[in-house]
Formats: C-alpha cells, structure tokens, sequence
C-alpha cells in the first residue's frame, strides 16, 4: 500500500505483527494512536518495553513475575501440597478469577505438540518433578486444555508422575456438560464424556477443600 | 483480575484502552509480545512513539506526513486541479489503492457531526477554500460516505463552494450497485439511486483521465 508517512508506514508494519491484527486493523489503530495524547501514548511503549524486559519466570512455578517468586508460591495462605499443572498464564488467570482455588500452581509454557517440534524438554516438566520429587504425597491437578495437545500432553504427565511418584495424588479437572446448558445443543463427545464420569447423588462428593 | 505482575497487569490496562480491545484480547497480544524478541518489541514501541512525534498535517492538503507537503502533493505527475475531498487518510490509501487516480487530495479530518459536536471550523475546511481560490476552474470530487454525517458535509461544501466559485466544476463519487453484485440481494437504497443515475449505454461515458 501506498503511504505519505513512513512514521505511519512502520507503525503499520509493526502492529500487523501482532496475531489477529491485520493491515487494516493496524491502520485502525495507528488512527486512533495518532489521536491520543503523546502521554497515553509513551505510557502503552513504556509498557511494551517493560513486558520483557522487568519479567521472568518465577523459579518455583514458571508464572510471570517481577520477583523471584510470584505472589501465588510466595503467599502463605496458599497449600503448596496442591499443584494445578496449567499450560500458560492465561488459564492462572483464569481460575484465579474464581477466586476458589487455594493451592498454587506450575506453569508449564505449552504442551507437548509433535507437529510443532515440542516435546517435553521445551516445556517446563523437570521443575515439575523438582518440586514433586519434594513432597511426594501431593495432589498434582491437570488442568490442561481437552484437545489432541493437551490431552497428550496429560497422558503423558500422569504415566510420569504415576511411575515416579505412586504415593501422589493425580487429579484432573472435571469433564462434562457446562452448568446452565441443555441436553440437546451439547456436543455428543461432551455428553458421552458427563455419562461416563456420572456421578453419585446419595455421597456427598469430595470437594475441593 | 489477578496479576502476579505488575508489568503484564500494566501492558493489559494500556492495550486494553486501543479501540476494539479487550482486556482478553489485550492478554492475548501481552503474551504473545512476552514470546516476541526484545528488539521486535523495541520496534513496535519506537513506531508507537514515532508516530505523533514525527508526523503532521502536509501544508497543503492535511494529509499526514513528515515532510512540509506531503509526496502526494509534491509530485509533478499529479494534477493539482483536480482535488478529491475525502474524510481521513484511511480514504486517500483507499483510493491510491486503485492506482487510477491522478489528482491530489483534500483531507477534511472528520465530518460534520453535530451530535459530536464537530462543525466545519473544527475540519480543515478554510484551507480547501484558499485552495480553490488559486484555481477557481479545479475540479472537486466531494469522496465522503454516505452516512447522514458525511451527505452533510457533501451539501455543506457544495452549496458554500458552488456559490463562492461558480467556474469550479463539481462532482461526487458515483452511487449504484457494486461489481459483482446481484441484483436480488442489493438494498432498496442502493438500487433507487443505481435507477435514478442510470447511464446510458449509447454515448462513451467521460473517464476520469
């Protein structure tokens, strides 16, 4: 494309860069960059440049964090003998916000995926063993996504871990239809999955805590 | 939500202020930021800053450069008496897509918008007037859209220029039907102005060269 500015030109180049941010998405936002005031502006490349730069893993779990230890593996209110294994921050994120999890969690930075040449040693799985490896009656919660990745990447945790450790507890989260939802607009895997994993109405379940 | 840093929480909340994202989006582009080398982030962050820094409005036409006049408005292959006035530099990259335009440009800068609170002293509407004062016999193509606001400012400009200018040869971008498109499936607007504007089939229509 054509462009008067090369100031433009490369803001363009380089937000296109992002995932889902096309050329003309980026041309959008350059418009509206333009707008702003340079304030706004220096406070959203202070923050880019920051990212990488103020950040590193935790050397417990593997979260981001500007400390040595992220707030979670430092908190004294957290059960360190309850590990929720997640692939990224995101899914940290996520059961955060529920705010009903109470153990601390091991970022593993992906999942196994042969067609994109990751395997085990990229990820984040010796430091796993590491801190299993030091309490070895601990529940380890696989929190990991239910695709061909994420599911692979539990089986293959779960024989670890099982081999290595048979005193562990090894859990993974709950598999079934989504509260709210009806029978018939789920999927048919969903379903078969919430008929096998059924569960008993007459004992009260264990639950978390 | 939860951070555990204050870095990624920061990059999140200055994202999350660019039109069309979210904080879930913001997060999305913060990790993938965090996975990019520093030096692509430093570039992105440089083109940010550049962007305001570095730009203005070209002298002539208001489109935005980082020259005194924009290389639109300083070819000698362009005819400057033929100007299109057209609402921000999104339409001039539109239009220069085409390759088949051969005049210059007039970039208003918004649109007459009452309910925004945007009038014509807010546009860059007095120095179009200088412009066609130098060469009363130019051509204006008015190239604004055809929402309320922009019919507006298209009969602003043309009674206030038709009336101070007599000579100036006046036109608008055609309406009708798109290429390609079907008949049945076109809007009733569309096709009452496509009627109304019909072109007959018998006499070379006159080109834009």
């Amino acid at each position: 494309m054509f462009y008067t500015s090369r100031s433009i030109e490369q803001a363009v180049e380089a937000l296109s860069r992002l995932p889902s941010v096309g050329r003309k998405t980026a041309l959008r936002l350059v418009l509206h960059i333009l707008r702003m005031p340079q304030s706004e502006v220096e406070r959203i490349a202070q923050a880019l440049l920051s990212l990488k730069r103020d950040t590193r893993p935790c050397k417990v779990c593997g979260n981001l964090t500007e400390e040595e230890v992220c707030s979670i593996c430092a908190s004294i209110n957290r059960k360190k003998d309850m590990i929720c294994v997640v692939e990224d921050i995101r899914d940290v994120l996520a059961i955060e916000k529920t705010g009903q999890y109470s153990g601390v969690y091991h970022v593993l930075g992906g999942v196994i995926s042969p067609l994109e040449g990751i395997g085990p040693s990229q990820l984040n799985v010796e430091a796993l063993f590491d801190r299993v490896r030091e309490q070895p009656q601990a529940e380890v919660i696989l929190a990991l996504n239910s695709r061909t990745e994420g599911e692979t990447t539990s089986h293959y945790l779960s024989r670890r871990l099982g081999q290595a450790f048979p005193q562990l507890k090894l859990t993974t989260l709950a598999r079934g239809l989504p509260l709210g939802s009806e029978l018939e607009y789920s999927d048919e895997l969903t379903l078969v999955r919430s008929l096998q994993n059924r569960v008993s109405l007459l004992r009260p379940q264990p639950s978390e805590e």
